[in-house]
């Protein structure tokens, strides 16, 4: 089974990096759970949005990002019984295109760089599996496509779902 | 009609690239027609191969390699009456990612984020036609393989074959 896992918000949480950043600079205490329904920038004052949708372009900000629970161990575990890529939509932001391959190298670096996969639009993947929290992206992906649970998309009905690690590991092993 | 197209060696003269590279540094007078049949490794000192075949890691080196011959127009009229995606496998080498990024935005400006993909193997592509100078990329991939004429691939039959950028034009507007 080839299986296809997006980076931000499924494997790096790239949804707290925004917080963090924001929260770190201006004082403010946002959790996530301030989120729902909403993307970051949506959640802060508007003379402040620009600037949270500007971060991902800004150098530095992919590189030191927390990985999401325990996924690592279990890409590990899929990666023994499947074939695993990693499929970041990456080429928006240019200056993050080093960070996220130094970043696998740090994290992940038994999937190896015949693996790993940093596009723009996700329907040209030919595989069985996508994980990914972004519906556009699961849409127009031709296998099953799971979306992985973030503040975002925590009301889309669309799609299979997996909150966590765990749920994808009794899904997928 | 889903059209991937490669990049070094078929939009972007690489082996013209590590030629310079290796004359300028040696004055030596290698040209592409005393390597037929080889990369261009194996057509210099035993003493200089290694230091070759490390070129594609080196900071700069993708920069300013020249475009082949007409590529930018045809793939102009191309992404006009079908879905045009640059494929390169640059993942084996971080440094290039975002020269590589970078060399798109000067020469494609109007292949946009979306239609860039950098990956490692490329049959997780899903599409219609590849156009690549390597055999094992053509060989996995599920549709029509166009084989770009190289130095290295002159001898290679398996493929049908285009030696230059009129030939994809003819074939596929």
């Amino acid at each position: 089974m080839r299986i296809f896992i997006d980076m931000d918000e499924v494997i790096a949480d790239t949804y707290q990096q925004h917080i963090n950043v924001h929260n770190q600079k201006y004082g403010t205490n946002f959790t996530k759970a301030d989120c729902y329904g909403k993307e970051f920038w949506m959640c802060v004052a508007e003379k402040h949005q620009q600037e949270v949708r500007d971060h991902a372009y800004q150098k530095g900000f992919f590189k030191d990002i927390p990985v999401i629970g325990n996924a690592v161990e279990v890409i590990k575990e899929l990666e023994a019984k499947h074939e695993v890529f990693i499929a970041s939509a990456a080429m928006q932001f240019p200056n993050s295109l080093q960070e996220k391959s130094e970043w696998l190298d740090q994290h992940l670096p038994f999937i190896t760089w015949k693996n790993r996969i940093l596009c723009g639009h996700k329907h040209i993947l030919k595989g069985d599996v996508l994980i990914d929290d972004r519906s556009y992206n699961l849409q127009h992906f031709e296998g099953r496509g799971i979306q992985f649970t973030s503040p975002h998309n925590v009301h889309t009905t669309d799609f299979e779902r997996a909150d966590d690690w765990n749920t994808i590991a009794s899904l997928l092993l």
